[in-house]
């Protein structure tokens, strides 16, 4: 399988276009995209996104992963190999979590790009690699150290909100497995306890809650948290 | 076939983790987005879409239907069987207009939801139904009364606006055949005759018209319906 | 391969629909949605886009183009097959730039549409035509002369904005091997000259380039051009 974890949009050519490049090169293999929409250049909201989305993937799977503020420049683009599954993609942090949080972690740079488009290396670069890996094939690049993965100055829990959800939930940079249940968040002047899910609070009260993916996310029952709150990608939280 | 018929939104990682959970489980099946942006949290205009929408697709489709307020509470989820489909999702009156028009209906109950989050029973309980039916196994559940899937108090056709498609125009939950095409229909204050199609009126003249699934929708030849007649979801329309 | 290339949108029911039928006329033929949001109705502007986005494609690729603001009228539906593709869909202008540019094009009229919808012409007529040409069935239609695809008083280059995409960039109509890489365009009072990728201008700065696509694509780079120069689809540009 090949996921798809950019920030292409999912209206527009660009999702399509590597979907297309990926059929060429991988046909049969399945593509799912898991996030189209990552906020555009933000490397750190979506370094923290990955590691919770893609756990529960099966061994083996792809993560073709792209927010590429440096696309077109010099910044290098890599294969890591942690716990099993494959995660293709430009070099800016985007795996610097993931890699500080696996088991068994291994990377390697791929050669600057040649002959290519300049500024769509998801579609150019990045997806011929995904699919060589997803039919097993060998991909030329070598092996370098994983330290040039990491933002070493970046914290191991980002307390700001990294993703607005269509509903207006806005997830957080905080694995819930680190925070207290009887902790309350604080956001914009808003005081937040957590609770176990939606209906366990009234109707347009907001909290905070583990989601579905392992990270706190600020949340209002049947109401959007974003406008209740005021929050937006990058506003900061606090204990 | 595995048709999606959700709140979920086409952005964001629900839609994808959720074909990424049929595509373990009932890898090979297609599975095919036929709604992912219903109106957040409003089962009742999805009950009145569901049957429109759900016409015409071959007998054995399984629908997974999720828009589910209630999620993480005590409603249980079901399995409706109507006129040859399968329908999957939490039982709020989302199969309540279908189960009233099919034929020939059966009902099962899910058994409460254990170990698998409180907030995302689309992804961790009826996907995994939904890939067991679509693969011709058991499902684990108990026949109940079609009563149970019942709103009584809800009309057979709902006069309301229950979608804005992408061209602003606003599809209702009153079904065409229920109206003659001499009637004129009445929304915030504008009177609307009836026309084929959209090259039947002048540009920028609104009207209503049989949809292609059978439901009313109002609707501006080359504008936006929505726009210039001032509706959105959940506006009253009269005769 | 299937690629759809519409303004149905990314939301809503359209998209899912046309995938549906193609399903059950072309099981397992893989279908890629090349751009779901065309602006509405602006078949000029996607007249533009067709020849770049489809360039690159294996040779049998079916495209599926629907921009229709006369559905339901006198305006004939076509097959235009250009060097080695088809291409089905209504005859409004869509096909002009891509028949004008082609080396080798022929073109059939599909018969008038019986005994379907008046409105969703894109599920009922075309998708069924794609499907069998996907298949590599005949397609009963009637050869005709490729002069009734053009729109004799378009340019061969459009100088205008035809798509505005996620990050704010602004495509043009313009081809980037007409152009001088020394030129300076003009747009709103903005004079822009080019560059070879987003790295090589200063973050926030406006500027112009070759995109991926071989298309002149207004752009800033880590910022949205739309915002910043105030443009948006239809937006005329100059030398």
């Amino acid at each position: 399988m090949i996921v798809l974890f950019t920030d292409f949009g999912v209206e527009g050519p660009y999702t399509g276009q590597v979907q297309a490049r990926l059929q060429q090169l991988a046909s049969g293999v399945p593509v799912i995209n898991l996030f189209s929409d990552l906020e555009p250049w933000d490397v750190e909201a979506a370094a923290y996104l990955l590691p919770a989305y893609a756990a529960g993937f099966p061994s083996g799977t792809v993560f073709l992963c792209v927010v590429d503020p440096g696309v077109g420049g010099s910044r290098p683009g890599v294969v890591v190999s942690a716990d099993g599954c494959w995660y293709v993609g430009p070099n800016e942090g985007l795996f610097a979590i993931l890699a500080r949080r696996a088991g068994c972690v291994e990377c390697l740079e791929l050669p600057p790009a040649v002959g290519v488009s300049s500024s769509f290396h998801g579609r150019d670069v990045f997806a011929p690699v995904a699919a060589r890996l997803a039919r097993g094939l060998r991909v030329e690049a070598e092996g370098v150290s994983t330290a040039c993965l990491e933002k070493p100055d970046w914290p191991d829990d980002l307390l700001r909100v990294v993703y607005i959800d269509r509903y207006g939930n806005a997830i957080t940079g905080l694995r819930a497995s680190k925070v207290d249940a009887s902790q309350m968040l604080s956001v914009n002047g808003h005081q937040l306890r957590s609770a176990q899910t939606f209906s366990d609070v009234g109707v347009g009260e907001a909290f905070w809650y583990a989601n579905s993916s392992g990270l706190v996310e600020l949340a209002v029952n049947q109401g959007c948290a974003d406008r209740v709150l005021g929050v937006e990608v990058g506003t900061v939280l606090s204990f």
